[in-house]
Order: C-alpha cells, then sequence, then structure tokens
C-alpha cells in the first residue's frame, strides 16, 4: 500500500477531539477545515515548557532518499503514548514546490504520518504564502524606495541583497533582471526568486517568541547600503509592522494529528543548510506546553540540522533535550562504506561495518553536547535479519544504545522498544546540555570549533570573497551572531563525494552571509540550491482531481 | 468614526449562527478560524437558483474614488432584509496588493461591511494565494519544458504569453528577464508579472461551474506557438490537472457576514478591464441556493462590469438578473459636469445637471438588455439637499426610478426605500434579460455592437497589430468566444478625458488578446496596468501590530 493509500484508510478524528487529549479548550481552537486547527499562543505556558522533556530526532549523514527522521519522529510519539506517556510530535511544514517535481510528500510515511497529508503537503493552513508575501512586501518596498523622489532613503541599488520568493520549483526565476520597460517600471537591476523555505523570513518567523519579537527580528534585517555606506535595515524602510501584520495568523502553531490519533503540531519549514532547519519555537514551547513528551526533528545529519537547533534555536529560546535520538538505517551506512547507491538493496555486513564510523562520529558530537542518545534503525522491507542483528551487536559492542523501528509498517507499535529506552535514558542518564561555543567567540573561532570539532576538519580556509563578507560582519557588529553553517549533508566534509568518516580535510569558506533579523550569520562552504527546478518529467503530470475533490498521483 | 472603528464595534455572530440563518447545516461548513467558512459546492441547489431573484448593483462612469457599489451591495441586502426578504450579498474577495500601497480595503463601509474586515482584506482563507500558485505552476511547467531534452514538446519561447502573478504592488516585477545564469537554470526570455486578480486562473475560476470544467476551462489555457506553428495549450503540457489540485479549496465559496449579521458570500475577484470583474459563478448560485433575493455586483460602471456579467457571465451559466440598481453619487455627476475634482465637494446644481447624460446613458444602456433599474444616489456627507432634491426630481422628471441611500451611515435602515423600490420593480417589471450580441457573430460584429451601442461609438477602428491578433483569433478558432472589453473605466469612450456622454469618437482597438480558458478574447484599446505600484508614501509605513495582534493603520 501507498502512504495515501493508507491514509485513506484511516478516520481522522475531528480536530476538537485532538485538541481534547492534547489538553486545550475547544474554544480556544482557531479552525482550518474539520481537521486543521491554529493555536493561539497564549496558550503557551513558559513553566510546563520547562517540565516536559524535549527529544530532539537527527540522523546520520543522510542518503539522497533521506534517513526517515519525520516518520521516525511521528512513530516514535506514537510509541510513547503506547507505553503510557503523553506525547506529541512536533514537526516542520513541507514545502509545496517540490510536491509537483517529484511524487512525494514530506509527512512521513506508512503508519507513521500525520494527517491529513494532502492538505498538509498542499496549502495547509497558508503560513508559507503569508511567509511569501510578507517576504515580498520588503521587496516591493525596497523597489519603491529606490525610484521614490520625496521619500529615498538613498540606498545603493548595487547592494540590495533581498531578492523575492515563491514556493515553487522554478529555476528560471533563479536569476533574473527585474524594473525593466522605462522609468516608471522601477530601475532595471539583477535580482532573483529563491523557494519559500530560504526566505529569511521563515527563519525569523521560527525563531521569534511573539510578535513583539517578531516585529523587532524583521526590523532587523539587513537590505544594504546607503551610497555613504550607511547601512539600511527593514525598519529603515517601515517595513516591520505590515509584515508582521501579514503574519499575525502564520505566527501560530497549527495542530493536526498523526496517523493514530496522537497531538501533531506543525509549524515554519526553514532549510537546514543556509538557515535552521527546524519547526519553529513556539511550536515547540507549545508541545512542551501539553505533553510529557515533545519529540521533534531538525533536518538533515546531526552535523547540519541539529547542531544548528542546539546551538542556534536552544540557546536562543532557553530550550533544551532530554536526550537524541540519532536515526540510521542500513542503506545509508552502506553508503557510507562506499557500496554504490544502485546497489545499497543487497546485503553486504563488510559495507555495513566501514560506513558504521559515520554513525560512531555522529554519536561522539551529541556527546560534545552532553546529551543522552538513543540510535534508531529505522528499518526497511530491503534489510536482512543478518545486517540488522550485526548492526544491534555492533551498536551494543561499542556501547551504544540501539533500538530497532519499523514505524513506516507498525506505526506505533514498531517503536515501542525506541519509545521505552528513550524514556529510560531520559530518566536515567543526566543529559545537560552544554553549548559548542560561546556566542561571544569571534566568528574565526566559532567557525573553527564548528568544523574542527563538529566536522572533524584540520582548519579552515577563507576565500578573499568571504574574508571581505566577514568583514563587513564586524564593521556592522554582527560578530557576536550564532553561525549557521550552509554545508551539504551528504558528507561530514564540505565535500559531498567524501562519505564515511572522513579525515585531513579543511574546510573552505566561500562567502558570509548575514541574517540579521533571524540572527545568524551564515558561511557558505560550497554550492547551495535555493530554487529547486522540475524534473524532466513533472510529478505534475501525472496529478489529478476529479469531480468531487478526490486527488490522484499527488504521493 | 473610521470604518474599522465601527468594524471593531460590532460584535460579530459566530460562522454557524449565520449559516442557521443562511439555511445551511452547520456540519457543511468548512471553518477558517470563527468567523469564516467556506461552502462545499454540493450545497449549490439547481432549481432553487432560477427561483430566486438576482439583483446587479452597477454604476454611472465612476470617478477615480469609485462610486461606492460595494457598500451600497451590502446596504442594500441588510436593507431587503429589514422589510421581510431574505437576502445574501455576494462579492468580489478583495485584492491584498493594494492595501499596503493606498490607505483603505474593498470591504464597503460604515455600517455597511462585509466582516471581519481585517482578514478579508488580508489573506482571506486563502484563495488568492491558491490561484497565484496555480497560475505559477504553469509558468514552471512552461519554463522546464522548453529547456527539457526528453519531454520538450517544442514551443517557441517568443511566442510565449504566459507570465507569473504575485499579488503584489510591485512595479519593478511588471518587465523581467528570466532564465539567466547558465543553461542549468533555464532560458533567457522577457516576461513579467502581473497582480493575481489580473490572473486568466482567476477569470476561469470564478467562471466555472464545478472542478471538471474547472479543468477544462484550465487546459484550454492558451500558452503559444511550437516552432513549426501548432498551437500550444496548457493541456498539452498536462498541467491542468495539478493546478486544479492546487484550486480544490479556493474553488468553494467563502460565508462571512455584514455588519448586520446578513449572510455575504465573497469569493474570486477578477479585474473588470481585461476580465469579467464580477465574482463567482458559483458563489450567486451559492447565494441563490438559500436566498430569496441575491444583491451582487459587478466592476466600475454599467459600460464595463454590468455588460460583460451579462454577456459573459450570464450567458455562460444561465443566470439572468432580475433588476440592475445603478449607483451614482452627486459628486461623479458633477464630474461628468466638467467640474474638477478638487472641488467637488462644493454645491453645483449646474454642473450636476449637466453631468446627468452619463447616468442617463447608463441607464438607456440598461434597457438594451431588456431589465428593469432603479437608481440609487449613494448620498455623501458633503451633498446638500438642494442637490440631493435636484436629483432626485430630475430622475422622476425623465421617468427613471430612484432613491437615495445612506448606506454608510445608516446600515440596512438607510436603504429601506431603495430596498423597497427594488422589491416592487422585480414583481412589477417584467425583466427579461436579452443579451446585447449573439457569441456566433463575427468577433468585428460583436466589439462593433457594444462600441457602438454601449459607447455610443461611431465606429471602431483596428491598429495593424490588433488585425493581426484578430487573424490569429480566427485562426485558432476562438472566434465564437464573447468579448471582454479593456477599456478605461472612466469614460463610456476609449479617452479617459471624455466625460459626460461622448458623442463622435471612434473605438480603437490596439490589440486583441486571448484568454481561451476563461473563454473569452480581450480588444485592448487603452493602457491597462495589469501590476500597480506603491506611491510615494506607501499605506505599510504606517500599519503596525501590537503583541496581542490588535493592527492599526491598515485602514
Amino acid at each position: 500500500m501507498t502512504d495515501i493509500e493508507i491514509a485513506k484508510g484511516i478516520n481522522l478524528k475531528p480536530i476538537g477531539e485532538i485538541a481534547d487529549s492534547f489538553g486545550v479548550s475547544r474554544d480556544e481552537l482557531e479552525l482550518y477545515g474539520k481537521y486543521k486547527a491554529k493555536l493561539p499562543l497564549h496558550l503557551i505556558d513558559e513553566e510546563k515548557v520547562h517540565r516536559a522533556k524535549l527529544i530532539l530526532v537527527s540522523a546520520i549523514s543522510p542518503t539522497p532518499a533521506g534517513e526517515g527522521k519525520t516518520t521516525i519522529s511521528i512513530g516514535l510519539s506514537q510509541g510513547l503514548n503506547r507505553i503510557g506517556k503523553k506525547a506529541t510530535v512536533v514537526l516542520r511544514e513541507p514545502s509545496l514546490g517540490p510536491v509537483f517535481g517529484i511524487k512525494g510528500g514530506a509527512t512521513g510515511g506508512g503508519y507513521s504520518q500525520v494527517l491529513p497529508m494532502e492538505d498538509i503537503n498542499l496549502h495547509f493552513t497558508g503560513d508559507f504564502a503569508a511567509i511569501e508575501k510578507a517576504h515580498n512586501l520588503l521587496a516591493a518596498i525596497i523597489a519603491n524606495n529606490i525610484q521614490s523622489k520625496k521619500n529615498n532613503i538613498g540606498l545603493d541599488p548595487r547592494t540590495i541583497t533581498w531578492k523575492r520568493v515563491m514556493d515553487m520549483n522554478d529555476r528560471s526565476l533563479r536569476n533574473i533582471i527585474v524594473g525593466l520597460g522605462g522609468s516608471s517600471s522601477g530601475i532595471p537591476r539583477e535580482s532573483g526568486f529563491d523557494i519559500t523555505a530560504a526566505s529569511e523570513v521563515m527563519a525569523i518567523l521560527c525563531l521569534a517568541s511573539g510578535l513583539n519579537d517578531l516585529k523587532e527580528r524583521l526590523g532587523n534585517i539587513f537590505i544594504g547600503f546607503t551610497f555613504d555606506k550607511k547601512a539600511i535595515y527593514a525598519r529603515d524602510l517601515k517595513a516591520n509592522g505590515a509584515m508582521a501584520v501579514l503574519l499575525k495568523d502564520a505566527i501560530k502553531p497549527n495542530l493536526v494529528q498523526t496517523a493514530e490519533g496522537t497531538p501533531a503540531i506543525i509549524h515554519g519549514g526553514p532549510f537546514a543548510n543556509i538557515a535552521q532547519g527546524t519547526n519553529s519555537v513556539l511550536a515547540t514551547k507549545m508541545g512542551l506546553s501539553y505533553s510529557e513528551y515533545v519529540v521533534t526533528e531538525a533536518g538533515f545529519g546531526f552535523d547540519l540540522g541539529a547542531e544548528k537547533f542546539l546551538d542556534i534555536k536552544c540557546l536562543s529560546s532557553g530550550l533544551s533535550p532530554h536526550a537524541v535520538v540519532l536515526v540510521a538505517t542500513i542503506r545509508a551506512l552502506k553508503y557510507h562504506g562506499k557500496m554504490p547507491l544502485a546497489d545499497l538493496k543487497q546485503p553486504n555486513l563488510e559495507a555495513l561495518k566501514a560506513g558504521f564510523v559515520n554513525l560512531e562520529k555522529h554519536i561522539e558530537n551529541i556527546k560534545l553536547f552532553n546529551i543522552c542518545s538513543v540510535v534508531a534503525i529505522n528499518r526497511f522491507v530491503s534489510d536482512t535479519d543478518e545486517e540488522v542483528d550485526f548492526l544491534v551487536d555492533y551498536c551494543k559492542h561499542k556501547g551504544i544504545q540501539v533500538s530497532v523501528a519499523d514505524v513506516w509498517a507498525k506505526g506505533g507499535e514498531g517503536a515501542i522498544d525506541l519509545a521505552t529506552k528513550v524514556v529510560k535514558t531520559v530518566e536515567l542518564c543526566n543529559s545537560r546540555f552544554i553549548p559548542l561555543y560561546d556566542w561571544e567567540w569571534t566568528v574565526e573561532k566559532k567557525i573553527e570549533t564548528i568544523a574542527k570539532k563538529i566536522y572533524g576538519a584540520e582548519a579552515v580556509d577563507y576565500t578573499s570573497k568571504a574574508k571581505a563578507s566577514l568583514r563587513k560582519v564586524y564593521s556592522l557588529g554582527l560578530d557576536k551572531l550564532p553561525i549557521c553553517m550552509a554545508k551539504t549533508q551528504k558528507s561530514l566534509s564540505d565535500n559531498p563525494e567524501l562519505l564515511g568518516r572522513p579525515k585531513d580535510f579543511i574546510i573552505t569558506v566561500r562567502d558570509i552571509e548575514i541574517a540579521a533579523g533571524a540572527g545568524f550569520i551564515i558561511p557558505i562552504t560550497g554550492d547551495i540550491m535555493r530554487m529547486p527546478g522540475l524534473p524532466e518529467f513533472p510529478a505534475s503530470e501525472s496529478i489529478d482531481i476529479d469531480n468531487d475533490g478526490n486527488i490522484i498521483g499527488l504521493f
């Protein structure tokens, strides 16, 4: 059965019933149809936030198909409920654009899905559309100001870094020239579109503690320089109030349900390379306000999403995870053991063993933060018992807690062992989160610390462009911001070809970008795709809907 | 008091109570918060549609500020309820973009508003965002196909007419070059963005009779020609199924309420120059299914929106209005009597009398369709009693039914006389709608009929560009489609300077555009603004929100 077939076979509970079990009055819900609701921010209870247990799901360096963190997160939350813990899963919202490119959504799978999956994968409650609008309003205000006569603040158009966004896979919008057509239609200049998930407004929304903080962060967005070199921020254009108005509903977390009726909060979806790659702070806090356990995830491998989750999100919001679940697949370990992608379904203990070093390094990294962990082996149909047993034994031999989870086929039932081990870890192991670095350090020291300690690099090199950008960071006084590394997820290094546990490599910082509103600086270590394209045969060609609204071909 | 102050003083009823009075079960509602809901299409009852009375609100040629059709429509629906008729008002959705340019929304005013006005003026239920996405998905699919190797249908990029849309006032997106940055980022070509209200997808959604019809119309969108001159439509790119999936909720009409708790259906918002300028067919039919009277409006003056309402919307959907309410203001009549805009608050009976010819021509035009009418004088504070009395007497003298409505200040109470006259007209006057022209006529004959009979032109002239486009219309076999004239609303002619009732003028068709999906062809008779800009001092600068979500500066 496919995910959508399984989803169709599940009787969804009205969202009011989910609210009952979550512990929020039905009157508080802002409904979006029968199965989705927004939760007003006043429901967050800061005291309860710090009593509940936060479980961070991360992964080893993933294969192109991903390791199934979302599915494991959902399955684990269901498993926790099955063993009597009141658990909620808190996740990112999927991006709409890719849905029309490659078949498949981002809402988990099998019996560990969040529902209604069509809606969540399409417009959902309009958050992405609102973020897009807020982002593009700032772009329109900038374009309007630079050709204004009486209201011009003197922005040098050549220094403007703010582009536009659209939640669409449309490569022909990556690099464009705007403002053509004569003096009434703007000033010609280079620009472009990123996909909405890459918007700094997305990163901001996901770090904001409320509307006031949102407005302040939006105001801090760096735009460019005046002709006499004065830095200009969104607040100088008085844009942040109107942007916040556009986000007044988008800032509220969304409540839905898993395939087993576990409350699921899904909110925000920033990239995990140029942004923090995890759902909103407000969603996490909302979950923690009404749960014993909150299961959440961070994008890509532990070196990317989880490092940012800890050093950026946790530090800026006061959150602190009680355990990390590190998802691994037999497939990915064999891939790190140098087996070609096409052969991964073949059993191969040698490759499995050889690839184990990748997992081991991520486990070491978790320890750097002083957090206890459990490895979750996300079981696939193609995995042999021999491979699974080998991996379990090998982990035990190395002193690593491990559990085999089969959440796709079995839902929460397939995660009972994992849930039990997570609870035991939280109760017995004294996780006391220590950040990797101090925000007060120099930018270079912060980057070096991440590169050496987390990635295992020998050193960090800066291109001349990066050095110039670094000087800009200091001159703007933004050097005390945390670091959001933009790096390939395929390798612990900045070279996607180096699998396993690379050694003797240097991280090259090619440029440094500023996200002054979100509150971090972004060293760029490779080509980061901010606007995907559609494939030769896009999924859209087989997507259809009948007169009664039944969708086919979407997943 | 301002509109938003009045709005804040009104206790909104939960949308379930509005559904009760509308006559729809609460279980059928797809809620969007507490005060908005979508109505599923199966609630439309075709038999009841043809029993209810449809009142079309139109206007004389408007001043730049507009004549207040929306406010009169809302007030009239409230007035009808006050005299014991079960009435619903059915309107267009406002566009978001302009909200940040010039202060003010498009949801009526005073005690004749639709509510919650902030939501309706902002993202509402996401319809515009969905339309934007569907439109831009087609653009992405086109851009992807022209650089595809194995899936290329041979489109000549120079012939592609499909642009992108964004609901934003952003003049610098009007004319752009896309596809720069090398071979992996598309094929460089000229393109641009229109505002979302100008999207053909908007026009299509508003004419569709259901999801199947929507899909078929989307498939009929004309894209361009192959290198060997074959016409390419959206269906050839298999884009229409996926586009329809994006519109699965946007196609459902939205239920809200007026300031007096009258049910209001607000759905779709196409331009009134390059499109049909009125809410969706489905919304009108939804209103008619549960009302004795439905009050609806068409954009700009009778010559533009109403002519299209009748010859395009009514003919394609089988609707037929029972009366027309023609809104006029003292201000606008004086303007047509050659009084300068800045002086319109000064009393001037001479100018008022001189401008009456404009009203008279619109009344004659209504008669061409064999529909009975009532003139509604939308009273302003600046109007003197002498002026109002003069106008009322003058109308009576000319045998024109007239009512003075003060719906801004008095709500439904201010429209009781108007409502009474509308009911009497519907009951006594035998309106039997006759279309102005036959779709089967030649394109030239159809255009000439509109130009001569409705506008009062002497003749129609075609530029050489228009003649070439005309040949294209015939060669594509689209000549049996109805005509959607793109003309200035400021004058009955195509010259905005010619006020009153211009004579001895020629209509110049400068180009002819094709909206094969929507199902009409668009003769262009002047400069049509499809992407507005922001003013020197945009309203966004004074828009703000506090930490509790209270908005200021929006209206």
